[in-house]
């Protein structure tokens, strides 16, 4: 197995990727990894990685590519100027590889928008699916997880694109979680049929004509509270919607392990209290950061591409690569296709 | 002043309604209650309130009131069967006191959708106002807190609706938090001029275009995020992203709480610790659940409407009283009415 790395666009530079690459490498030592980026500085990250990273050196193959996407470029300038990007490169090495071998699965810790973009028009999409979506799992009371999508990729989505990311949650759901009828609902401001938008109810009608032939179990609507309940594996909502959950639930949880240090920290018992709890409070702060330390994948097109968190640390980075060769193995990309060739005509 | 309270509705049942208004009334010494419901339970209850808080029972009026509106009743059922329920009998007693001494504001722990409903058609809105929006404030990294609206009294919110919860917000911070020029974002998946759906450009471009005469600080897109940073005042959004991001904000909350209470006891320094902890936890669980401690304003209505979280225990319930009192005597009503008749034009 090959996987594309673009070695540019975390915000932590190319020693954490390269560092993430190789702890992912130590973890797959069949795999190979094609590194996208500055060829010098790869090299000099690569002869830097300490024992038993450094061995995983042999493994990958640089292909230089000096140019690349900066945080805020918007898609509009990627598709007109970004040909030559490292995340271009990485992308188009899935399917017409450029002087270099192919490979199974990209992964970027870029520019979301741009990576949405370039994605479509280098990988293209599956036959049924016009945009891809992005979808993360998300930790749950119970320790399970649950895949909210779309997280961004398409806003103003209209019903029948709710119905392909439901589909496709619950593709993910089965392929790499082995869950036989994944759990799937759609957000909503209410569990009651009368409640919502035009596009959530036409979006509810069309899955419930699907009837017996689909291949999950349809829960209703549920609330932005159950996400955490531990009861849904797929929770299905516009673009819009999921980014603004993901976000906040971000920033509420940074906020929540800030607070809870804080209180430990005011008194002197608190001080006791907060030492002790440290090795704690640092789990819960990795768990409750799904994105930094599970990926996001990008669903419905032809090939497997996660993006990995902007702002990841070697370890998330090499979460998003593992995330990538599941995927890969699960051969997810064709299953989905078999799927959503499938069923979409069932619910028109 | 008077306020008028709807003593069914509340998950906990009238016991934690009384209990809440009878703490309000001793802080507020010079306000009296109007209790609609069941007139003997109510009656019943005030005899129980233990010292201090009996002495407030003689700044209570039972208005007797035997329907109520269920939990799971409809907005549509409310508005066709529900005109002698606790709920419509209390709004009803803000402006045409059926029997009663009028009363100054109105707080209810009962059924969203129905409250809004009764609320439009039994007080009306402000003139500019089609529907009333939903705010509660959020606390946030920093201390401050930021008020974010709609909630989900609006679902497909066209932009000039946008722009009216904008200015709402930014009267509330002015009134009841005495901020002078309130700054006040609008949410978006990213911060970048080209982002986000159709409705949201055109409501920054509506905004962008009241300049000068704007009361607040406008501060472009937001994320997510953005909201426990601290450094917004208000947020603004469609109620049904709204709604999503409150209502999974506070299921985070109360996972990540568990999951530290749960941390703490695992193991036998945990357990210590877990002991140790368990006051700043509990103060924590209580500030960062942000409806059950503060209350929502129901915002563009001719009257102040305050809704308590429906789990509410009395102390909640009690907040949301005070909530309703300070909004009173801040007349945000009347200065939102002159805000909204003012400005809006000057943004078409």
């Amino acid at each position: 197995m090959r996987i594309a790395i673009d070695v540019m666009g975390g915000d932590l530079g190319p020693p954490a990727i390269i560092g993430g690459v190789a702890k992912a490498a130590c973890l797959h030592p069949n795999a190979q990894f094609l590194l996208f980026g500055p060829s010098r500085q790869i090299t000099a990250e690569l002869s830097r990685l300490p024992q038993p990273l450094a061995a995983a050196a042999s493994r990958m193959v640089v292909c230089d590519a000096t140019q690349f996407v900066s945080p805020d470029a918007s898609a509009a300038w990627a598709l007109r100027h970004g040909q030559q990007t490292s995340m271009a490169r990485m992308l188009r090495s899935l399917v017409h590889p450029d002087g270099v071998p192919g490979a199974d699965a990209g992964v970027s810790a870029g520019n979301t928008a741009a990576l949405v973009a370039l994605a479509r028009r280098e990988i293209g999409t599956l036959p049924t699916v016009t945009r891809p979506a992005i979808s993360t799992s998300i930790p749950t009371r119970n320790g399970r997880h649950c895949y909210l999508l779309d997280l961004g990729a398409n806003v103003d989505s209209p019903a029948q694109r709710l119905v392909e990311f439901a589909l496709m949650g619950a593709v993910v759901a089965q392929c790499v979680d082995g869950i036989a009828r994944p759990r799937v609902a759609l957000l909503n401001v209410g569990v009651e049929a009368t409640k919502g938008g035009r596009v959530v109810r036409e979006a509810d009608a069309l899955i419930r004509s699907m009837g017996e032939a689909s291949l999950f179990d349809y829960q209703g609507y549920a609330e932005g509270g159950d996400l955490f309940q531990g009861y849904l594996d797929v929770l299905v909502c516009d673009g819009f919607v999921g980014n603004a959950v993901l976000k906040s639930s971000e920033g509420l949880a940074r906020m929540l392990v800030e607070r809870v240090q804080a209180t430990f920290e005011s008194r002197l018992t608190g001080r006791l209290v907060g030492f002790l709890a440290r090795p704690a409070l640092k789990r819960l702060k990795q768990e409750l950061d799904p994105v930094r330390y599970n990926g996001a994948s990008l669903l419905g097109l032809s090939r497997t591409v996660v993006k990995s968190h902007g702002a990841s640390h070697a370890d998330g980075f090499c979460y998003a690569v593992v995330r990538a060769i599941d995927e890969v193995t699960q051969t997810l990309p064709e299953r989905l296709a078999q799927r959503l060739v499938q069923l979409p005509r069932r619910c028109e």
